[in-house]
C-alpha cells in the first residue's frame, strides 16, 4: 500500500468505529485476560493502580456458605493485579473482579452472559465435555429469533427456535423438543448460557442425536420477550415475576406448540415431540406433560423445582395424582429426572421419586455431582438429547 | 398458596437460577441505574463506599480532543455516588463509570453492547427518531442467525438475517438489502448497536418501507463469525484484522447474494437489490456497487471509509474510474452518501463527491451534524430504507 492509505488506515484505527467505545476503551490491547494455558491453568489481570485490594471469584471456587468463593489477587510495581489458578477442567465458567468490595467485569473480556440482572465473564477450559460448547467445524443449524401469537395470553411474543443443519433444504419431516428455562430465565437462556446450539450441532455431527428442532420459548407469561427484547424495554429484570409457576403457562402451552406445528415442517405426533427444562422449567414439563397426557413421549426435568403437592389450592396441582395415572397409562417412551446430590431441591426430588415409584410409574434417574448450576444442566441436555426420538 | 409452597418459593428465590450469578449479584435490588425520568433528565447511581473518585463518562458529553467527556459524581454518606443530567435528546446512548480510575461497567444495569473488544452500558430515551429503535407494538420480523457456504473463501461463515413481518407465511418473493457493518464490527453488528431490526419493523409497521430481507454478512473474511460464536472461539477481539479492505471481500461477495438467493423468497433482480455499509462497510458498499456494476439499483454509503485512490497498488482500486463509468452507464436508482460535518472521513467524502460531480455521476447527498458515531448510522439507515424499492 502506498504511503497515503497507510496513512488512512492509520486514523481509521485510532479513530475507531465508534468514537465513544474506542476512546473509552476500558480494556488494554497489551493485556490479555483471562490467558488459559495450555495446562488448563488460567490467568487473570486487571489493570487498578489504586486499588488496595482486588479479589477473584469464580464459580470453580467452593462456595463459603451463601457467597461464592474469592481469591485475593496480587499487585506488581505498575499497578497490575495477577492471579494464576490451578489446573480446570474442560467446562465453561464465568467469574469477576472484587475491587475493594466492588464487583467488577473484567474490562479485557468482551465475553459475558447475563443471568437476570447480573452480567458475568466467561472463559471456556477446552476438552472433554467441553467441546460439546464450542463452535466447531461442524454443519451448524440455524438459530432463528421470532414472534408467536398466544392467543391464550393474548400478546405476540418472543421465542428461539433452533433448526437443525439442513433443514431449510429439506423437504422432511423433523421432531422438536420444547427446552424450557428456569426461574429468572427467558427465551434466550438456554441458547445464552445453556450452549443449545453447539450442543446440538455437536451430537448430531457426532451422530448422537437425531436432527430436530429445539424450540426454547419464554416461561414468564406477564412479558413478551426477554429483557432488553421487548415491549418493556429496558428494565432491571426481576428474579420471579408473578403467574410464572401458577399453571397459566401450562394451561396456555398449547399456544406454542401450535405455533411451531403450523409454522415449521415437524412431525405432529406424541412419538416426536419431548418437552424439558430445568428448575422452574423442569416444573413446567412436569405439569405440562402432565396436562397433555398424550403429547409428549419424552420428558426431561433437570434439577426440577418439584414443589409439594398436599393440601395446596394451586391450580396446577389440581388432580395431580389422577393425571399423572393418566400419563402413564396413555404410555410414553422416556420420563428422565436429573438432579445434583448437592441440589437444594435433591430432597424434593427424591420424595417425587418416591411417589413415582410408589405409583409404579417408570422414570430414568440421573444423581450428579454438584448443584443448581448451568453445568449440571448442560450435561444433562448433553444426556437427555440423545435418549430421544430412537 | 400454602405456607410449604411459600417456603418452597422462597428457597428458589433466595438459591436463585444460577447460584454463582445470584449470590455474587454485583447490582442491588434498591438500587435503580440508570433512572430515566420523565423529563428526560437521567439518574445514574453507584455504590462504592471506598471509592476517593467516580466519574461518569457517556456518549452524549462533548468529548474533550480525543478523550469522551466525564463529569464527576457526588457520594452520600452511605457511600452511594449519583448524578443527575440535564434533559437528553431521545437516543440510545452509551456511558460507564470511572471509579479511581478504572472504567467499570454499571452492575445495576444488565444491558450493553459490545464494540469491539468493550461492553459499553446502554439505555434508551424514548420519544422521536428514538421510538424507532424501540420493540414497539407492531409486527415484528424474524432474526436468523445461519451459516453460509463461501467457496470463494473456502469457508463456513455466519450471517444475520432479518426477514420482514409474514415472510414465513407469504410466497411472495422480496427485494433484499445487503447492509454492511464498519471495521471492528461483525454480522453481530446492524443487530445489536444499529438496532436495525427495530427500525425496520417500525418503518414496515409505518408504511414507510416496502417490507424486505436484509442480510447482515461478516467483512472480515479471515474469520468466520463474530468473536465469540465461530471456531477461533473466545478471543480478545482486536479492530482492523487483515484482508478487510484489500478486494477479498469484493470478489468473493457474490458468493452471499448466491447463498441468499438460492435459499430465501426473493426477487433476484438488479432493481430489488441494494448494499449499504458504515464506514468500512461503505467502503465495501462503493467497490462491491463497481465491481458488480449491474448488480444493484441501491447503494448506500453511511460515514464510507473512502480512500484516496491514486497512485495506488492495491487491486481494489484497479480501474476505479473505468468501473465507476460502466457503473454509472448501466444506470441506477440510487447513490446514497451520507456523511457528519465533524466526521474524520468528512474530507474524504467531500473529495468523492467532486469526482462524482466531474464524472457526471448522480447522486444523493446527505450531511448530517456530528461524526463518525452509530446514532448517525442509525439515522441514515432509517432515511435510507424508505427510498428502496419504490
Amino acid at each position: 500500500m502506498n504511503k497515503q492509505i497507510v496513512i488512512s488506515l492509520a486514523i481509521l484505527i485510532f479513530a475507531g468505529s465508534t468514537a465513544f467505545a474506542q476512546q473509552a476503551l476500558g480494556g488494554r490491547q497489551d493485556i490479555l485476560s483471562p490467558e488459559i494455558h495450555e495446562d488448563h491453568t488460567v490467568t487473570f489481570r486487571l489493570q487498578a493502580p489504586n486499588a488496595a485490594e482486588v479479589k477473584l471469584t469464580g464459580d470453580w471456587m467452593p462456595a463459603e456458605g451463601w457467597v461464592p468463593g474469592s481469591v485475593a489477587m496480587t499487585k506488581n510495581e505498575n499497578g497490575l493485579w495477577t492471579y494464576t489458578t490451578g489446573e480446570l477442567e474442560p467446562e465453561l465458567y464465568g467469574y469477576a473482579f472484587l475491587v475493594d468490595g466492588i464487583r467488577v467485569n473484567d474490562p479485557n473480556n468482551a465475553f459475558v452472559s447475563r443471568d437476570i440482572a447480573t452480567l458475568t465473564n466467561i472463559f471456556m477450559v477446552g476438552g472433554g465435555q467441553a467441546d460439546l460448547y464450542k463452535v466447531n467445524e461442524v454443519p451448524h443449524g440455524s438459530v432463528t429469533r421470532r414472534w408467536y401469537d398466544s392467543p391464550g395470553l393474548n400478546m405476540k411474543r418472543r421465542l428461539t427456535i433452533y433448526t437443525p443443519p439442513g433443514y431449510e433444504a429439506s423437504r422432511k419431516k423433523y421432531p422438536v423438543l420444547y427446552l424450557l428455562h428456569g426461574a429468572g430465565g427467558d427465551e434466550e437462556a438456554w441458547i445464552e448460557l445453556g450452549r443449545a446450539a453447539q450442543i446440538m450441532d455437536n451430537l448430531i455431527a457426532r451422530g448422537k442425536a437425531k436432527p430436530m428442532i429445539v424450540v426454547m420459548p419464554h416461561g414468564n407469561v406477564i412479558q413478551d420477550a426477554a429483557p432488553g427484547k421487548g415491549t418493556q424495554g429496558y428494565y432491571k429484570p426481576a428474579f420471579m415475576v408473578p403467574k410464572t409457576m401458577d399453571g397459566t403457562y401450562e394451561e396456555t402451552f398449547m399456544d406454542i406448540v401450535n405455533f411451531v406445528e403450523k409454522s415449521y415442517r415437524v412431525r405432529s405426533d406424541k412419538a416426536y415431540r419431548a418437552v424439558a427444562g430445568l428448575s422452574m422449567g423442569g416444573y413446567h414439563s412436569l405439569h405440562i406433560s402432565r396436562y397433555y397426557p398424550n403429547t409428549f413421549d419424552y420428558v426431561g426435568l433437570f434439577s426440577a423445582a418439584i414443589l409439594p403437592n398436599q393440601n395446596t389450592t394451586s391450580k396446577v396441582y389440581q388432580d395431580m395424582d389422577g393425571t399423572l395415572q393418566n400419563q402413564m397409562e396413555n404410555g410414553y417412551e422416556l420420563y428422565w429426572i436429573g438432579i445434583g446430590k448437592t441440589d437444594f431441591l435433591y430432597r424434593n426430588n427424591q420424595e417425587y421419586k418416591a411417589k413415582l415409584e410408589d405409583m409404579g410409574m417408570p422414570f430414568t434417574y440421573r444423581e450428579s455431582e454438584g448443584g443448581h448450576v448451568w453445568k449440571n444442566w448442560r450435561v444433562y441436555l448433553s444426556e437427555f438429547v440423545p435418549l430421544l426420538f430412537q
